[in-house]
């Protein structure tokens, strides 16, 4: 049970999973929060949409959100080509993932960034940039990061109920690559009753 | 010295201070996150904005975010009369500072979603309840916390600049208090030069 009473999801007869409860609570402040992600994870970048979902995921990995985790590592499998062990890799043992040598500097930086601010060093800088990272992709991962640690604290911290099925996951996923962040929760807003 | 190039800010002759730094180099992100404080901080709520602004000072103490503390905690004491010293003893005591019980309560649940989402207990929750927290109140003090969670990682994230001079803050702080969070990112973004 939620720590507040969300909205009612017609459809399921009780309310939507993880952040998508709170986001039908308070829509005012779903919109910039999916703004930005739609923005951060699916707008025009050097890194592909896969690789910025493999972030957020390892993140809410970290924070141990397993809403967040299962939700954006289904998106990322969607999104390079349905590879789920690839995306479980990247969770638990991203430094021997398959992926470009960039891209683990730039998990480095991300996992820095979920342990606090601070914690990120000129070191794992410099790595990454050595690996060709531009500014922009620095600046997007620790943003990312930072978004996530805010995701999964908005997720956990009131409770909300995160379905075991994976099959719903993945066609939650296929929503959301298809029509992106903003959409899903508008409509989600729209099939709610209070 | 940041992470990355930022804009310079014509009046410094260096980039603007804290999170404006990188919000100038990337607006597109910096749009969705200023609305998204302001409808927090400054939006109708039975929260006063000085109650709010003291939520978000709290979680950026706890973070050790030293820009983040500081602009938010004179933004804070601006709406409180002026009262620095409040503001310091919510950094620093807060349990014992002079705020109402509910505003300790509501402190307490973000300090847990500070540490991790996971941290909020049902006791906590029917603590603030008990002194008269609506689900309003509690949903917005978990989300101003996770806000500041996210936005004291992107400014130390960066290695922004954080400047020492108090009357900087002071006066930065004056002009939030009148114009609100995205206009003063807007106008810093229309006065840096790449």
């Amino acid at each position: 049970m939620a720590y507040i009473t969300l909205p009612v999801a017609e459809e399921l007869g009780r309310e939507f999973p993880g952040i998508v409860g709170p986001m039908t609570f308070r829509p005012e402040t779903a919109a910039p929060i999916n703004e930005l992600v739609n923005i951060l994870l699916r707008g025009e970048s050097t890194l592909t949409r896969g690789e910025r979902e493999l972030i957020a995921t390892h993140v809410s990995w970290r924070n141990d959100c397993f809403f967040c985790q299962t939700i954006h590592g289904a998106v990322a499998a969607a999104q390079l080509g349905h590879d789920e062990k690839l995306v479980q890799s990247v969770k638990t043992d991203w430094i021997n993932a398959d992926i470009t040598p960039k891209m683990k500097a730039l998990l480095n930086i991300a996992g820095r960034v979920q342990q606090g601010g601070k914690h990120v060093t000129e070191d794992d800088i410099s790595a990454a940039r050595k690996l060709g990272a531009t500014d922009l992709e620095i600046h997007d991962t620790v943003l990312i990061a930072a978004v996530f640690s805010m995701c999964n604290r908005y997720v956990d911290g009131l409770n909300t109920w995160a379905p075991q099925d994976m099959d719903m996951y993945r066609a939650n996923a296929a929503q959301i690559v298809d029509r992106g962040y903003s959409a899903v929760t508008e409509s989600a807003t729209a099939h709610a009753t209070r």
